[in-house]
């Protein structure tokens, strides 16, 4: 390596709205150029079990819709659950986290996350609510 | 970056139920105490696949309960499979495998995983029997 | 650590085969020992968001039959989709992707991915057509 290893950790607040995908790419390349990022691995975590993290196509939007219409299909609010006391949305929030991903690592090249053209990295809100959400955001590799 | 980087491997034996969820959060951060881990990346592989491992809610036990009902409606085992030659529960195993997670990658922050207050790391048993799992537990970051 | 601390980058292509699992075990071995990777942290980043990543069952090929089977049940073609304008497996393959990975972080231990004996990595081709993927590669770790 030219360049020296370093890692950085931060906390980020997303709020989120009701049963949405949260598109989180630019905000995650600010923080690399903010710290200085050259090449290296990003980490994300979503402390949260009822919200998951995703990358996903970034253009047509019917796409996140189609994408919610089968979470629910595969976690319906409408079933009985044994866990029911914080809400109808709140245990299919919990199988739609399992079943998507808590965290996700991606590879930084020349200062950003290197996705392809049609990914972007989103936050996915499960509840029926507007919620605060903390995202952990780590990052080792070496400087510009 | 302070302090110095090191990285450390190891492989941990985790005792299984049938059809259940063990938490091992306090196993890894025993062992991040144990190796003077401080700041860095942890990440798991469960070297196995018919179990899994998964973020998830580490207060109301129902939480799992409902999730290992909706892992069987998902993959049931009274269906028929092509690969069938290892009992009727390990199809369903893989299938329950490859919609959770095999590895995890989870930030270290002050010596811990820094988790959110209601999650946990849980290994998931899909198959039928008590078994004998391996996790391979590799952490890169600075020491204490 | 003994050995000297490097991270290294590359990007692969794939040619697949229409909704398949494409084994890249030995091809990513071989390039653990190109690079001259000793112990560390392998991460891929499949680069399309209608192909994904899994670690599964490396030996009877009626698994990956089943496993194909259950990803069309979960996201059928024959369903309607409000994202429809790509071709009805165009749809599906985002929801097998969301279900699966789009990344893994596997850990390297004496040169080689740290694989159970019955795990293999596979790319899997979730489109209709066949079609070249790019899989970013990358390493973190100490040398031989």
């Amino acid at each position: 390596m030219q360049n020296s290893f370093f890692q950085k950790t931060d906390l980020i607040q997303i709020e989120t709205s009701p049963y949405s995908f949260h598109m989180i790419t630019s905000k995650l390349d600010f923080w690399l150029r903010e710290i200085g990022a050259s090449e290296g691995l990003l980490t994300l975590l979503v402390k949260h079990t009822s919200a998951s993290l995703t990358i996903q196509e970034n253009a047509d939007p019917t796409v996140r819709d189609d994408l919610l219409t089968i979470l629910d299909e595969l976690a319906p609010e409408t079933r009985d659950y044994r866990h029911n006391m914080e809400g109808p949305d709140d245990m299919p929030a919990h199988i739609k986290t399992m079943l998507t991903n808590t965290t996700l690592s991606i590879p930084v090249v020349d200062g950003k996350m290197d996705l392809g053209t049609w990914q972007g990295v989103y936050l996915i809100e499960h509840r029926a609510h507007r919620m605060n959400r903390s995202i952990r955001l780590f990052f080792a590799g070496t400087d510009a």
